[in-house]
């Protein structure tokens, strides 16, 4: 299958779909009549650039080549994956895909981001796509929401995994699919509450963000219920809950009339409460927490980190090459804007956890990884010793190169060097002691990793020591 | 004003208030009839002192006195703040706040966790009470809808900041405040989603977990579609999606039928989702995934992250003794569970943390904080040790003193000892130097930082330097 992918349509959606690509190592070709499409797709990819390789512990592979292409037919080929973007007209949608369909290969994939229509819908007129709903930033967030036939969906199925996002398939075609009956049910109701004065944009938004939107982010709504039922469980939650559905606790049995005044309300209300921060600023706002929560669910395996954490499994160590008489590659990434502090550059304390980046995949390296650490058995760091040489700043690509300084009996002696292009950013030099995690007490490591760990040593042996220690 | 709080009812909601107002340093005063309630309690209990203090670095006052009372009017004798939680029956309702009335004073505030009932319902019969209206679970998350009079209302307003808590005010009554006519318009539409067989529990979780869930965390609703409207903005995003609302997207304009079928096919479904998991084992993971996304959003001061990050600038620092010959405390905080690693202990790069944020402490204490930064000037860490003693593990309360082995021209040269009870778990000594942040380079601080470090430096000039360098 080639890595290529064909966007068709770069507005917002079209430009987050050509980031993902792109940033996971495809080419892309674009096709877009608007003469300013490549500008808009140029900020998205900025904006993409700056966020997405943040979310992992490895670099990304090499960036795609991005093409533009004033033929769609030209756009379309090769490509092993088409996704329509084009505004939400199903006539418009119909001439495209049309079009597509001629041009793309009988494998491809061929993909609308239609947030309503139905596969049947969009293929009346003889066209071969399936719904590949995606929700905005592409780059970030991993849902596509996937309808249609089950060999293009199962194709389909496949490339979304491996560009670090989370297909789910809707079984059943239905207006909107699944999410955006959601999101429309709540944008209805919503509607109201301002319309009738209840509450203003900024105080709804409140409404979500302080409370159940922090619920909504990790588990969704049924899992959240469920606990609220407590020890009797969902049956008991909906027993106390589910009575409240014959109440007038919504205004959903009818439809807010969609007026100009309306409009001008919730515009007005809207300006006041984000209207001091530009678009591009709010987008950076949205991008920085996004990337914050969802390194911070990566921790727990939940959720959306759970997906990143899989995603990232798939990369490959970038240096692979056999151990030799150089200090090893232990780490290859990006800086995450969250590491960095109020002096504008990378925060001491996450040189400490690159340090321990390192130290845990060099431990992998010598058989003392997760397994190993499951099992029983460890190294405590005792003492580290960091030098700070260069500033590094969100967004630096920078790899650790490991020299083993000692390895023997207990005591691991490792000395990480933190590297920016051709200069030593860092330094961490650091002394560890294999544990018995019953006993919390020192012992010998089994033999195989000492075994492992003495030959790294007499690789390094002949290296020159570090200078200041 | 007193700082004791009645808690009338004790379950869920009850217990979460409870322990939000005890691990506040309020005392808190209990009165339910279910004989279940202290243990009930107690389980709450347990899982906030477990989560809450793991928000803040800072440690929270020192934890309230917590007792049981069989009588309503001597949990309410004294109390600042009563709260009402019982089941959600009007006349149930009635009898309990006509009770509390009569029992507390003029000038306590008595809200009612009701998620449904308005204030004009619940006073129907004389009673004076506000709809102070949480979620669950209460002593993490910040949102409490405050609906009523000016008078009360502007009362809870103060303890609720006082409490780390963000009051909503709804200023017009509503069946169902606002949150929850979001959460039932969702609701409703996610019954039909499972009855109509389109989408499991689990998928539809996971249409919000993976999506939007992750958007509403931090901005909601209107903000977030303010950025999808692009450069266009808000009216161009209603241009575009505004048409939709004549759309069939949504069942809502039909209740689905309550019926025990519904309930079965419901709780089977969240059975084959999270039955793996006890409710216990839920709510843990819940709360982890709450602490780490709220300390993820303090990092942008954004939505939720911002009340946190508010309150925490009330707590006091635990000692503001005058400098003095000994150490001086810089750090007094609980370690998150976040912050510990697969040996199931606080991981190196969190000393390395601990460490940054002693030295930040300090910085302020010398004149030399955020003002300071702001204003052009900053110190830059250029070498750190580490020394790792002992283990520390999640909900340990640790402080750290920081003693000043030099301070001249352009160098700090701090030791921090990182302290658990009687024992030093880790040391960090590190050397910093004055930085012009325009240029980078270093230079000599201003003449009130330079007096006031080298008075710490002269002040600790007698105590011994530190043992292993």
């Amino acid at each position: 299958m080639s890595r290529r992918a064909a966007v068709i349509g770069g507005g917002v959606i079209g430009g987050g779909w050509a980031a993902r690509f792109l940033l996971n190592g495809w080419d892309v070709a674009v096709h877009d009549p608007d003469p300013e499409a490549a500008r808009k797709i140029g900020e998205v990819l900025d904006g993409a650039r700056r966020a997405l390789p943040a979310l992992y512990d490895r670099a990304l592979p090499p960036e795609g080549r991005l093409t533009f292409h004033a033929a769609l037919e030209h756009a379309v080929d090769g490509a092993a994956w088409v996704q329509e973007s084009v505004p939400e007209r199903l006539e418009l949608k119909h001439r495209v895909l049309a079009a597509v369909g001629r041009a793309a290969a009988e494998e491809a994939v061929i993909g609308s981001s239609t947030s309503g229509f139905k596969p049947s819908e969009l293929n009346a007129e003889g066209a071969r796509a399936i719904v590949a709903h995606p929700f905005n930033p592409v780059y970030l967030l991993p849902l596509v929401e996937l309808v249609g036939d089950d060999t293009p969906c199962a194709r389909a199925d496949a490339i979304l995994h491996e560009i670090g996002m989370y297909p789910l398939r809707v079984r059943q075609e239905i207006d909107a699919h699944i999410a955006d009956r959601l999101l429309e049910a709540v944008w209805r109701e919503a509607l109201w509450l301002v319309t009738d004065g209840v509450a203003t944009t900024a105080e709804i938004d409140d409404a979500i963000r302080m409370g159940f939107g922090l619920r909504w982010a990790q588990m969704g709504l049924f899992e959240t219920y469920r606990i609220a039922g407590g020890e009797a469980g969902m049956k008991h939650f909906m027993a106390q809950f589910g009575p409240a559905l014959a109440w007038p606790w919504t205004k959903l049995m009818d439809v807010p009339e969609f007026t100009p005044e309306l409009v001008e309300l919730i515009a007005a209300q809207s300006d006041a409460q984000s209207g001091h921060l530009s678009v591009r600023a709010l987008e950076r706002l949205r991008d920085d927490n996004l990337v914050a929560l969802l390194r911070a669910l990566r921790k727990a395996d939940s959720g959306a980190g759970a997906v990143i954490a899989a995603h990232e499994a798939l990369l490959p160590a970038h240096h692979t090459e056999e151990p030799g008489a150089e200090p090893i590659e232990t780490v290859h990434r990006a800086v995450p804007q969250s590491w960095t502090d109020y002096n504008g550059h990378m925060n001491e304390a996450h040189c400490g956890e690159l340090g321990a980046q390192a130290t845990d995949r060099f431990m992998e390296m010598i058989g003392a990884g997760p397994d190993y650490v499951a099992a029983g058995k460890s190294y405590f760091t005792v003492e580290s010793h960091l030098r700070f040489l260069q500033e590094l700043t969100a967004g630096d690509r920078i790899s650790v190169t490991t020299q083993v300084l000692a390895g023997t009996g207990k005591k691991m002696h490792l000395f990480h060097r933190i590297r920016h292009g051709d200069t030593i950013a860092a330094t961490v030099e650091t002394v560890l002691l294999h544990v018995d995690l019953a006993t919390r007490r020192t012992c010998l490591p089994h033999e195989d990793v000492s075994t492992a760990l003495a030959a790294f040593a007499g690789r390094h042996a002949a290296l020159p020591k570090p200078a200041a220690r």
